[in-house]
């Protein structure tokens, strides 16, 4: 067992990169010794700082589960590799994952999703794509508000430098890893200013990478076709919901969801870990497979642009796999030859070094440099006008035209209201008596003739509302950005 | 051919129900002939009045591709019975299913995906579910707003009625089909109040119907199951965009597109439909596949209690498809024994009436009721107490101890500034460097001590802005129902 134990010297060699490692709970530690110990012998250059994370810290009472000096560590490092760690139940415990992603930056969630027929079972046997989840904004911004007895909101998000990263990176990826082509997917039919705007970076981005082929799908048909035929993908980039429930379905599909590794990428930092969980009932019996988070190690190798290790040991995995070499999670008559633990597992993929796969295609990525992915440059300001109001109001009535009464006093002069509409749709002037109303009433003000709406006229109706016993509970300012509209107009205007 | 003549015929019996057809464009007239022919050879108590819609309406002139008085008749007879119509090219064009679904209510999609293995090919022959999805809310409202130069919002609506009408729609469904569960998928581990209301009314309503298991299923994972091992689900009832979403990947992963008929329900009204479009270039030669509008014609039978007859003309097309009598589009060596034309097709599905499947389970549910979907009833309103105000702003600047100086003061005497987030993530008090911020504030405003906020102080917060020169983008209000908090800390709080 001598090949596991120099994994933890801190190496001083030229052109190492100094990374954070957190060896986690359950079988953490087994499969993160092995781990070092398989891209150590494959040539990493790394050093290594190491720090305690998980189960022991919540339990000593710190509710975030890292002390503060690892936090230090992990700022200082910016690359950070992390075993499963084991979140103790009851209340109060802070999800580190959703903390280090949100704290750090992390926009780009990657998540490598690989058939590796015929010795993991699944029925789409090709498969093999790359999901690319923006990770930072989107419905998971958190915002949520009741604001009538019926109706809840929640604030879907979408920045213009949050898309840029994501697509950027993606490009990049695909690039590093001589992919052939990026898939977007969005709902911008519906959705035509957020997720038209994710689809319109995508173009603009695009064009930077000729190389690379690059095709949008609406969600929901592209996310049939990937469910049905995933050969037909390869980098598939999206926005964070969609990328969320959809990297699931691709990991699951491939049937090799515990053998697979996923990457958060920052602008400074990044953390690199195995999708499966700690997985307490198995830890310290040496059977755990460390093919989740080796495969979260080499994707930390081409991040730092180590991408000839990250060839040798990914090379070397696919050809263990293949010659039959499983752990009890994948082991099967048949198909497997010898049933091994985790040592001696992680020893078949170091005796295969410097081999390449036969029936597995061999990956070739080896003299790619790291992405280049520069921090986002604001661009210039737009115009900005302000163009009318949306004043959303709480009334338990169900007519409008009732509604319609009491609200065109509010505008003043100069401003007139135009529109009402109840989840969307217009309900005045003119609309259907089948519509179903809740509580929750948008009336749209706008300015009349050549009249200019201020802040001043946005304040001036929410007093006249006030005087008027009118329930407002919230606004959302009409603009114009360089002369174009930029709010939509309301359903069956 | 007599057999297809008394389709059109306006029966006068009594326990009639008047339903408008619409025979649409392309194929649509034939399989809307042969289907009427199928259902009422089995004795469909149905009178009809027929309309014209689509590709003629639109090129006379009409953007929305029906005629007023073609309004009048669907919403007069409110059971309607639709083709597959043609939108010609070119802008302007309103798509009229979706004019349809909005002013009419119809809060409900269904879409019954059932593999038809081994007559068509799929990955999972044991395939049998049903997606009901909820129509008019959620992000498909279609409120979309730009404020800021990197920043789109859209907004996500859920209310209590759209909850619980979808969820008792999904409930009763389950009960007059003998369906055994009924699952929920929501993300409410992110979306707490949101989703969160979507899955406390499913649980609410789960309650009255002890004989049908139910179960929750957070939509990432749930989205993975359903994708791999269908069979697992029965009903399926989600969230508008969930719901989009999956429906496609659950029609597509059956491989019978196709074959499949969906259901839009509202209040009063209900439209009726093959999932499949006009196919032009099939259009009079017959040979196009009746059974997806026939399916569509079987929901509708259900829907208004014919549940005898729709038993008997779905057991009828069972028996044919499992006969190998298959139209080109189903049609292959091996499993096929006879191909045929639309009309054909339909007469073997005819001759094939009171007959069950052997291979295929026959369905069973003549006797059952139409469903019982009552009015919603609107709740008592809760106590409702303004709790403070989310003021955001546009702001150009990077660091937030910066605005955390601006802001403050436009408090004012009882109020303070508690919180700024960007993009839901905390930047002060507290935050860290690493946050990558968009020019996107949300300021936060709560009372201090035992002070009241009132309407009036969320003015004067904006007019104070405006005099310091702080861009007020948009506010939210926040409110306590009942003594409870109704919004969303910040996250990193």
């Amino acid at each position: 067992m001598s090949i596991f134990n120099f994994a933890l010297l801190n190496c001083k060699h030229k052109n190492m990169t100094r990374i954070t490692v957190a060896k986690g709970d359950g079988i953490g530690p087994e499969i993160m010794d092995v781990t070092l110990a398989i891209i150590q012998a494959a040539g990493a250059r790394i050093a290594i700082d190491e720090i305690e994370i998980g189960e022991k810290v919540y339990l000593s009472g710190n509710t975030s589960g890292i002390a503060p000096e690892s936090w230090e560590t992990i700022r200082k490092n910016k690359i950070f590799l992390k075993a499963p760690i084991t979140t103790p139940q009851g209340g109060g415990y802070k999800s580190l994952n959703v903390t280090t992603r949100k704290f750090l930056g992390l926009y780009a969630n990657v998540r490598p999703c690989v058939s590796l027929h015929p010795f993991v079972s699944t029925k789409h046997p090709e498969m093999d794509i790359v999901i690319v989840r923006e990770n930072e904004e989107d419905l998971y911004a958190g915002i949520e508000h009741q604001q009538t007895d019926e109706v809840v909101q929640c604030l879907k998000l979408i920045s213009r430098p949050g898309c840029e990263k994501i697509v950027r990176y993606a490009f990049e990826y695909a690039k590093q890893q001589n992919r052939r082509k990026v898939t977007c997917f969005t709902k911008d039919n519906i959705m035509k200013q957020t997720d038209g705007l994710f689809h319109q970076v995508f173009d603009e981005i695009a064009k930077e990478y000729p190389e690379i082929e690059n095709e949008h799908w609406i969600i929901d048909i592209g996310a049939a076709k990937m469910a049905d035929t995933p050969e037909a993908f390869d980098v598939i980039v999206m926005p964070n919901l969609y990328g969320d429930v959809l990297s699931d379905v691709a990991a699951q599909i491939t049937g090799s969801v515990g053998l697979a590794g996923s990457a958060n990428i920052g602008e400074t930092c990044a953390m690199f870990e195995a999708i499966h969980g700690s997985a307490p009932r198995r830890a310290g019996q040496n059977v755990a497979n460390p093919s989740g988070l080796l495969q979260g190690a080499i994707m930390m190798l081409n991040h730092i642009g180590q991408t000839d290790v990250a060839e040798n040991v990914q090379n070397a995995w696919l050809k263990t796999l293949e010659d039959g070499i499983h752990t009890y999670d994948i082991y099967k008559e048949g198909t497997s030859k010898q049933r091994v633990g985790t040592r001696e597992f992680a020893e078949a993929v170091i005796a295969n070094l410097g081999q390449k796969p036969a029936i597995f295609k061999a990956v070739s990525y080896a003299g790619n440099t790291a992405l280049n992915l520069p921090k986002y440059v604001r661009k210039p300001s737009a115009q900005k006008t302000l163009a009318g109001v949306d004043v959303f109001v709480h009334w338990s009535g169900t007519n409008p035209d009732e509604l319609a009464e009491k609200i065109p006093p509010l505008a003043g002069d100069g401003n007139a209201l135009t529109m009402i509409t109840n989840r969307g749709i217009k309900v005045w002037p003119e609309g259907f008596q089948e519509t179903f109303c809740t509580d929750h009433w948008r009336c749209r003000f706008k300015p009349v003739g050549s009249n200019q709406v201020t802040p001043a006229s946005v304040v001036e109706i929410l007093q006249r509302a006030i005087a008027s016993g009118v329930d407002v509970i919230k606004t959302e300012n009409l603009y114009e950005f360089d002369g174009k509209a930029a709010y939509s107009l309301g359903q069956g205007q």
